[in-house]
């Protein structure tokens, strides 16, 4: 079916975003025209080193047979692939020629890009096997970078980040096991989000190290970003890694919220001056934003990170890459090589020891809510990898390399301009699973802090609980909540008919909510939180007496399912209705803040 | 402090049981006659394999110094190690002599059972390194087997199984990494509880495959390994394997479970006709108490089961024992040494490639709320393991060996005499941290099934939800329970401290029910229903203000979570409280008896 060509709109200064590319749909343009205009921009840089393989006539055959606009959310949507993932009748190379096969079937991830009306631009270069993070160690081109062309593009996903930075394409598909769908994102000003393991399947992708690989995404921004996970995320039963983690949904970050960074002390930025200073800020805006900020020594996480390559995991990528090592070593290339070389005399009890060694450098990785980091420590130079293939590589993965190791996920976000104007890049990790709250938190930080933030509400899966007391954020059983997948929708008051009573007995001490039969009382402060329905069982199993789960009536004459107290027990709590909410009464409670006492010398 | 000597019971008739032993030293028993009992039993017995070091002049000065009766929950109860876990002051051995060491301190778990006033009696013989599951293979004289000389005692954990089977101990703690702690006890007819790994401390413990290792239960009846555990079962920081689960508390399974078996086909015997038998009458018996018995191809977990000893944890014990294998072989067992040989050769490639064997055979072992095999497959005698090692070794771990490659719990169980006299044992698996489902199961089948019949009580994914007025079987909203897989668990009442009214508003007419503060008030008729945890959810988004669900207390003095209504609605209700319930209420009030429908059980 032909459709109107859209004229409003010159292609050329079309922003290649979902938005922008959707309204453009809207009004009539063709997918068609756009996939042109993708290879028209493609051509105009003359940069040989993105693609690997361009796909311009399969790209324009499916633009054309995508008919009219039908509703399916990437509609029209073009994207470029590493090239370490399948595309049906495209050939996968790896970055290494010899290694090349044209795939018969489409990468579990690209069959469901396709199946929501993606298209395919091609396949991008990378470091080859995914071994590196500066995206020169490929016999093909070097991609150049997208910020400044004196810097190395990144890796091991050099081509897909450029794609995105230089906006051929509105996201791309990268692979991350040390850091690869992270570092060329900071090295090229993008959005970089590195899926909990096994979110994305890794059916048709060529392992690096099979337990600890991802595919990942590139996009322009978090919100981005986070729609193509949301899209692409699903359990593979055909994926021996795949994991059910549950929904999560976007959201802001409660209005307390703990993060940990390196200390001065551990901070390694390889005398980058402008890059420490730029994360200090970034994390000040946090701190400034409701961020408890702990300064951790950071020596163990990065003890985990020198595992990745001088233990055991070098013998994983050699099992990868398979026969190759020994039986056709000239097909590599040299770095490469090198690399995978020492994984060859390692023996399985090594490995066993390397399992061990992570054991235990686990447990003295702390827990936190958020762990933030450059995402680099500093930039490489073309010049800096040619000197030296190893070392400058090695730098990039300061805070990248421990990462997958420790079952982390994570988002890599632009944070505006360094004092130098050199792009500056925030990484936000959490635990398995708190993909949704890294990016929630990374919308924050986007560029700046400059990004909306979106309206809170429940799903339909979720209910909407409001907790007055020991579980609001930043209090001792908050844990309960975010433990069961819930997040913070925002923090309110009630209509002015309750009294608030601090219970006896404790610890944690805990309030107890009561609304008054003469309509008397006052608002108290609480906050909403969205849990999933199915977690509601386990949460409200832990709730003692007197302690009840009924209906709040909030200050704009709302409900909400919330915490509420029997009156029976009231004899003997304390009435502190007057200080209007529980956190206010810990504070008036709390000894006044104490006097630093000057060090004295001796 | 000197105790007086209770002559009521023969100490040669005193059970050494928990219960037995406990009622004795309240009766004025001396812990010190106690030790003097078992080492005069171990003395009668004429078997040095049992004990590879006797403790008789500590154990007894422990004894001497309890002093009196502290209430401390093992006070005064002997107990045995395997002498791969250390204690204080006691060589470890480990079956190799030339290994030997005196412990400076006690093995975790040594040092929780000690705090609870428990003496250890010795260190127990076992298959060298914990390498092996007959029991023969130590350089130390054999343990006769308990039930049958002819027999092998099993091991690696042999003189554990064989102190609790002769009764010289109460309990004995074991290993098990492949079936240490299983085996024995089905060939010494007593119960091996193979604890969630993580659950146990294994700080002290001479490792054999570290990531797969944990300690062991022996007793002589489920209550008491499940006490034992309960006891001993802590989060240990500085066990890198420490996991910290849930807590977890024993209850009769619910009316329906569902059990996975071998199928016909792949239930492997090798040819004992009464061990199938056996089990098959087991299974029956299960099945008629309630439980939905699906029989599954067991081929997945026999392929499992391979990867222990011709997969890459070979090099886990290689690892484990260390430079010995290569620098001091001649001090090993020669069948520990042949089967260590097997993992001089493995790369860190192959240590890899089997992690990525078990990743893909962990989707094919069928997930069940419980999986139950016959503990051993079949007998092995001393003749046919002095003929051949190996092979009736390895046939002797068919049901044990994937146990720990899949991460589940478990307990073997005797369930009374085969046809042929020998004992039966039934093994019941289940998923990491569900050890007290296991227990409770095991309950029901021990010794064939003679434990009591269990009060209802709702399920580990249910919760209890006391209903008091609508909700109830029969009225207008008891569809709301029933429709989220809500079923009856039964009639009783509150403690009589509750007031019941009848809010205005309807259809259809509901009851509040309020504490009250004084004390005053009746006892309640109220419903318990067990309802899905997922499903409290959905239910309580529907419960309208001001009704409330939180915690009531029963007639028995028990806690359940049900309805509750907030005080301030009572204005303009009625007070029903001398009704004694909402449906005695309902039919007070109605112009004629209405039939109810009759309780639906799902």
């Amino acid at each position: 079916m032909p459709v109107a060509q859209c004229d409003a709109v010159p292609l050329l200064d079309l922003p290649f975003t979902l938005a922008a590319l959707r309204a453009a749909y809207a009004g009539g343009l063709s997918p068609e025209a756009v996939v042109e205009e993708a290879f028209r921009r493609l051509d105009a840089l003359s940069d040989p080193g993105i693609f690997l393989y361009e796909a311009r006539h399969a790209a324009l055959g499916e633009a054309r047979a995508l008919g009219a606009p039908d509703g399916r959310p990437l509609w029209g949507i073009p994207y470029a692939v590493k090239d370490n993932i399948d595309v049906a009748r495209m050939p996968t190379t790896a970055a290494c020629p010899d290694f090349t096969y044209v795939a018969e079937a489409d990468a579990a991830v690209v069959a469901r890009l396709r199946a929501m009306g993606a298209i395919c631009l091609g396949k991008t270069n990378l470091d080859q096997f995914a071994t590196g993070l500066v995206g020169v160690r490929t016999p093909y081109p070097v991609p150049r970078n997208a910020v400044d062309p004196k810097l190395v593009p990144g890796g091991s996903s050099s081509g897909s980040a450029v794609a995105v930075a230089r906006r051929l394409a509105v996201f791309a598909l990268g692979t991350d096991t040390a850091g690869s769908g992270r570092v060329p994102a900071a090295l090229n000003d993008i959005v970089g989000l590195k899926p909990s393991l096994g979110a994305l399947s890794s059916i048709g992708m060529v392992p690096a190290c099979r337990s600890l690989d991802t595919v990942s995404i590139f996009a322009g921004s978090v919100a981005e970003a986070w729609e193509l996970f949301e899209l692409t995320a699903f359990y593979d039963a055909a994926d021996p890694w795949s994991q059910a983690l549950p929904a999560q949904r976007l959201s802001p970050p409660p209005p307390r919220f703990r993060v940990a960074v390196p200390d001065a002390l551990s901070l390694r930025t390889y005398g980058d001056e402008a890059q420490a200073a730029h994360f200090r800020a970034t994390i000040a805006k946090l701190q400034a934003g409701g961020a408890e900020v702990r300064e951790i020594d950071f020596s163990p996480f990065y003890a985990v990170a020198e595992l990745l390559y001088s233990g055991p995991w070098v013998a994983e990528r050699v099992a990868a890459v398979g026969a190759r090592v020994t039986q056709a070593p000239e097909t590599l290339h040299p770095t490469t090589r090198a690399i995978l070389n020492l994984g060859l005399s390692l023996t399985a009890v090594d490995a066993f020891k390397g399992l061990y060694r992570l054991q235990e450098l686990k447990r003295r990785c702390e827990e936190a809510q958020f762990i933030c980091v450059p995402t680099i420590p500093t930039f490489v130079t073309l010049e800096e990898i040619g000197a030296d293939p190893i070392g400058p590589n090695a730098r990039l993965g300061t805070y990248t390399n421990f990462v997958n190791l420790l079952d982390l996920c994570g988002i890599a976000v632009p944070t505006g301009p360094r004092g130098d104007g050199r792009p500056g890049s925030l990484t936000i990790l959490a635990r398995k699973g708190e993909d949704a709250a890294c990016a929630s938190l990374a919308l924050r930080v986007e560029r700046g802090g400059r990004a909306p933030v979106p309206v809170p509400a429940p799903a339909a899966d979720e209910i909407a609980l409001a907790v007055c007391g020991a579980h609001m954020s930043g209090l001792p059983l908050n844990h309960e909540l975010i433990h069961r997948g819930g997040r913070f929708l925002r923090a309110c008051r009630t209509a002015p008919h309750y009294n608030l009573y601090a219970l006896p007995g404790g610890p944690p001490a805990r309030p107890g909510l009561v609304r008054n039969a003469d309509g008397q009382g006052a608002a108290i402060a609480v906050e909403i939180w969205a849990l999933p329905r199915t977690a509601l069982g386990d949460f409200l199993a832990g709730v003692p007496a007197p302690l009840a789960i009924g209906t709040l009536m909030l200050e704009d004459g709302s409900e909400v399912k919330g915490f509420l107290c029997e009156s029976h027990a009231l004899a003997g709590a304390r009435d502190i209705t007057r200080e209007g909410g529980w956190r206010e009464a810990l504070a008036a409670d709390a000894p006044a803040p104490r006097e630093l006492s000057p060090v004295v010398e001796p």
